[in-house]
């Protein structure tokens, strides 16, 4: 791979934006690769939720030119043996902590993984507890400086995918699946992608949250009443369990890992 | 009009830092015109807060080089009927949601406002609930990359502009405004501008809150005693209720849309 | 000395994010020098706590690439007798208010400190509270265009150093120090640099917080149990108190300010 004209690198992480974490990684960034452009995707992931950042980063990077970097670090094992990997797939190339973290791209495409092991494109000196900086950083600007990708280190296949990403089916009409994340305006995206429940646009259904039934499916959120709960296609394809100019979230007492159940009335037993 | 050499595109939203939605709107920009520098306003206006979004653009926009373009997104009404908008003033652009964020920048500037109607400019595909991604972020993309502005949508004349922002004279010496914002120090700014009432410089005055009533006017915070309550010309050009190195906010228990009053004392009766 | 291909531009504050302070300070930069990149530490500092803001400057510009400018405001003072300064140390620039702020920075490194008087170098009009973008913005971007440092004005040797950032000594083997920072993680950095007390790592120790004692020195979080408090050597190279995927600062109650103990049992009587 040679170098991209415009290299872009973008950061999911949970650092928050209090500290000096994230500047230090693109301060790191500008010294290897002056060029490259850093584009910061969040970086208030709960801390330690990989589920929530494998959420995010799948959302975000299809917006991406082709050949962006995505750094993706939500890694509670930092210092200990879990190993970092480089992932080239949808001609984007993804850096993280190898803990599931791109569960969600592994999900969507066909994947190279490989392990991070080349000392000779990590800082000089690893700290044990600050990984961001001295080893997915300077990954990020040493492919964004056009280092072809097999220089990191050999493919891999036992890459770790995290198992409890969709629904599950608990009879022949209802699934059980749960919150992904409660977004900045409390929707509550669910992890049921309507390419895999279509027939909620035409069936009578039932979303079931711990405190609340929901049965309409909105086509935007202005559609309802204020205040009034729905199920609505989210921008991201999952159903998202909405409220108008409210937050879902603060209504039904959700948020991220609650559970939820879907069911669909099909008469004619299809 | 044609490319800038640096071209630069601000963001104004409510859509917070912790999901994808500003990441997704940079990368969108990205992919389209590579060379556009972004720089973030703020993604914090209190969610559906279409004023708060209208103070905050006009007191950013000023600071920012000749033809810049400020995309800013309080949308309650995405999806529904409202337009999105492309506005030529003072030498800048801005694109927005019609629904009155832009009613500071339009009382202050000659302004043509026009809708963006032509799909060629937006994404391929328009989802119902983030125009940030699929209409405003393009829009700023394709104009940073020198497409005319007459190429987005015919001039309109019936554009909004909010009614209530400038306070109210309810007698011959008191004007009735409100908070605009609380600031991130607990500085409360009102909504009457030092231009519009100068005398405060030399007459007395009394600015009443609901739990207190303030009656110096202070050059700067430090000029105050810690916790000391003063009325001053903030950086906006607004009088703002502040305390010294303490949250007036907190003190008075005030913020975002607090009713306040101002009367001048003036002895000569003009 | 002359322009830099890509200067770089690193801003530290305490003006968060919600309003257009940081904004505006990003769009005076890229009028006066277009081709400057900003990055940004954090605008999370805790208002008026230089102190703060001294540890997270320190952490952080080491990160970048060498002429880096990196502009600190934590500046309760602003509009008062306080000056602003410019200093060259380490081969980067620093542009703050003179109290201390860049404590730190002059405690690792030999420095040459300008007040900063030249009004040609400011903004025509400075506002009595918000320095950031009449005075030190300004000043970043002439730096980043190539004036000379000596055109700001002249060197002084009475600028502000914080006292209480080292611990004290207050008995043959304990110290009395200081929680810097409570990370966004919770974990508690003190002032107690490795370099200074490298015998923790060999000879038995407490650390003593209002409400707890920590025996242990792990050498990565996850070797620790979940929710144990331990000590650590953090990247910065203070010892943090630090819990494994838990907050040591919601554990012990403890946060930036608090006072905080190191006994040394050194048997040998060294």
């Amino acid at each position: 791979m040679s170098a991209v004209p415009h290299p872009t690198i973008t950061l999911t992480t949970d650092f928050g934006t209090s500290d000096h974490f994230v500047g230090a990684m693109k301060g790191v960034i500008a010294a290897i690769a002056p060029a490259a452009r850093v584009i910061d995707i969040t970086h208030e992931i709960t801390p330690y939720e990989i589920l929530e950042g494998a959420f995010v980063i799948s959302q975000a990077w299809r917006s991406f030119p082709n050949r962006t970097i995505h750094v993706v670090v939500v890694d509670p094992g930092v210092g200990g043996a879990r190993r970092p990997i480089l992932v080239e797939a949808g001609g984007h190339h993804f850096i993280a902590p190898d803990n599931g973290v791109l569960s969600m791209v592994y999900d969507a495409l066909k994947s190279k993984v490989r392990v991070i092991s080349n000392a000779k494109l990590m800082a000089r000196e690893i700290s044990r507890t600050f990984h961001g900086r001295d080893i997915f950083a300077p990954a990020a600007a040493h492919l964004a400086r056009g280092v072809a990708a097999a220089r990191f280190g050999t493919l891999i296949g036992d890459y770790i995918c995290a198992g409890d990403i969709k629904p599950a089916r608990i009879s022949p009409t209802c699934w059980r699946g749960r919150i992904l994340k409660a977004d900045r305006f409390g929707n509550l995206i669910t992890n049921f992608h309507i390419d895999d429940f279509r027939r909620v646009k035409t069936l009578p259904f039932e979303i079931r949250t711990a405190s609340q039934r929901v049965h309409r499916l909105a086509l935007t959120y202005s559609e309802a009443a204020i205040g009034e709960v729905v199920a609505i296609v989210g921008s991201s394809g999952y159903l998202e369990v909405a409220a108008n100019q409210a937050s879902a979230a603060n209504i039904l007492g959700c948020g991220a890992r609650s559970p939820i159940e879907l069911e669909i009335y099909d008469q004619t037993g299809s």
